[in-house]
């Protein structure tokens, strides 16, 4: 089973960069944001204030900059002959001086470079530093990250299936009296052994590997209800709202499921949510636009007589950040195309009764949907033996 | 106990910022940055794309934006009567350009306004919405969490006292067969319900309530070495490097340990780096430096031979992040004073051998340094049995 994006596809990554640069007359482009680190290198570090920078020529070699602190981990985990690697932070000199100061030795004849974002401090420095040559923002692997390839495809599902298993052993271990903290817990930390066991390895993102928020009672009307002491009691709704990352990529599963029981009007509201939730997923095909499949399930919930429980949009886009563009969202026209990754999550929030959401992870395809969270969605299914 | 910061601080806070803007003949400062928002309204949300934004007038009412989601708990966490809401990110009118004209039409005659850092794209927005008004950078509220009041005080003790509980329950649980997930599952969750029980309620900070990494056998030498299915070893080295948050407030306590058993050099070498972080802490003195500071700790384990495996600077400053400035570093000059606080955390890394790092958590006061971290470092409580 893949367990990360093997070597040879940021080499394919690294010549599409250059390809573009070489296209728009740039001389090169400084990769700072961690998760555009990740998605050039491989090299997965906790954003802090240590800088670790990629500089991409149009062409030649790479230079990938670390704190000597990840010198050992970039040796092994990238693809880069050249990595310079600086003592701290802040340093005698300020390691983005260092690094810019490194670039022109081995680059002089730059005309034009280009940074991915990052702080208005961060520009204006790197800015006065490479000038006389000048510096534009360039977007190009925001872009990127938009579609997946292949690879990414696969460790989504694979990110996929360990989500449905959390929300599985929650649906498994739920019983009246358990408190959210111990749920998360155990469910987590039964998810990562079972994730170390089968796969033999796990990235440590922020948030770590497999987790989620497991709101019961009155609490499942916060969409982010943190975990709490609240424990669980026979009737009410309980919101299995996991996810897991496989390789750096994260897919999210959730599911409004029922303490022993259901009401009339649980089961109601819940219909609503859950066939909203369906016709946005339905919807998830290239040439639609974002803000209509939004419409699509908000407008149902609204006619359905519960426009004013609404707290947020139908979904975002999936990758290496647990929210990324696009936005299934009003204000976001973006038109789908094949291996955009969204989630579609449509939710009811009836403060002092209960809340109500599904979420799923879906990849737009050629074809239908690949919905990557298979756990089951009928109502006898998530009725909790209690 | 003291479980957050009282209500009445924050009023204290605002009218010290307020103070600041009137002496500097600004009109208005926009607190953006996750952790300034924290410290000025009490309110934690997860930092994502959907913007908080406080807006402090020179004089007058504050006005803090969020977002629909995050409303109720807004009126609940905070002291503001003007509580303005939005619906999503990333709207039909992005929330940015939203907040600008709401707060032009309420404050109609700014003059200048700053604001506390943040991305380039947000800047230019701002400044363009807000003309002819002229913008300007601020980092008042940087400056003013350097150091601590007695309530943020009393929580990094009580925050001390939970970073020594997960540290001594690792020596507690350790064992040879553990392996370093199954270690951390389970004196993370053990901490946090204890926290629990006697806090009643805990922040879900990024990184937990409760956690850390917890190295042992060859990975030790790694400085940053995320948790792993590796199963620890009589003999090995293991390092317990945790930490707490109370009502968002940072300590940790770290401890080189031994199972079972210690040798004459992973000894030796235990003493080098133990002096080295003493020495630091009785130099975190008001008028020191954090560059003479660094260079004691550092060119003690330099002089006894171990320069060579040095891989990072003394310690940082702690507070609302895990590491924040002051940084105890060569480039770094600042002179501490009362209320500051700081890690004293010197490593030595010989790969293919074993790492050694204590840290503590030092309250820099008018008096001795303060150090909120207790658990004991002498060699044979240190070997854990086995």
């Amino acid at each position: 089973m893949l367990t990360k994006i093997p070597k040879e596809a940021y080499t394919e990554r690294i010549a599409r960069i250059q390809e573009h640069l070489q296209k728009n007359a740039i001389s090169g482009l400084l990769v700072t944001n961690t998760y555009n680190i990740f998605y050039t290198t491989g090299l997965f570090h906790f954003p802090n204030e240590r800088p670790v920078v990629l500089f991409v020529p149009a062409s030649g070699e790479s230079i990938l900059f670390v704190p000597v602190m990840e010198l050992a981990e970039a040796k092994h985990a990238t693809i880069f002959q050249d990595i310079r690697d600086y003592f701290e932070y802040p340093g005698v000199v300020h390691p983005i001086d260092w690094m810019i100061s490194s670039i022109k030795h081995t680059y002089p004849n730059l005309v034009q470079v280009s940074i991915d974002g990052g702080s208005r401090e961060l520009f204006l420095r790197v800015k006065e530093l490479i000038a006389p040559t000048s510096l534009s923002v360039n977007t190009l692997i925001h872009e990127l990250r938009l579609t997946k390839d292949p690879y990414e495809v696969e460790l989504l599902r694979s990110a996929g299936y360990y989500s449905d298993y959390i929300v599985k052993r929650g649906t498994e271990v739920a019983t009246p009296g358990m408190s959210e903290l111990e749920m998360l817990q155990t469910i987590s930390g039964d998810t990562l052994n079972k994730m170390i066991e089968d796969l033999g390895e796990v990235v440590y993102v922020p948030g770590g590997p497999a987790g989620g928020l497991v709101p019961s009672g009155l609490r499942t009307a916060m969409p982010h209800a943190l975990p709490s002491a609240k424990r669980m009691e026979k009737g009410e709704t309980l919101i299995l709202s996991c996810g897991a990352n496989v390789g750096g990529y994260r897919a999210e599963c959730e599911r409004t499921c029922f303490i022993g029981d259901v009401s009339a009007e649980q089961a109601k509201v819940l219909e609503v949510m859950a066939t909203a939730q369906q016709m946005a997923i339905e919807a998830m095909r290239p040439g639609n636009k974002c803000s209509d499949i939004d419409a699509i399930a908000l407008d149902y919930i609204r006619k359905a007589g519960y426009g004013q429980y609404l707290l947020h949009r139908t979904g975002h886009g999936k990758g290496l950040e647990e929210h990324e563009a696009p936005w299934i969202e009003v204000g976001d026209h973006t038109i789908l195309r094949p291996g955009m990754v969204l989630s579609s999550e449509p939710g009811i929030y009836i403060e002092e009764f209960s809340g109500f959401r599904h979420s799923d992870t879906i990849i737009v395809t050629d074809d239908e949907p690949l919905v990557v969270t298979q756990f089951p969605k009928t109502l006898d299914q998530l009725i909790i033996k209690a």
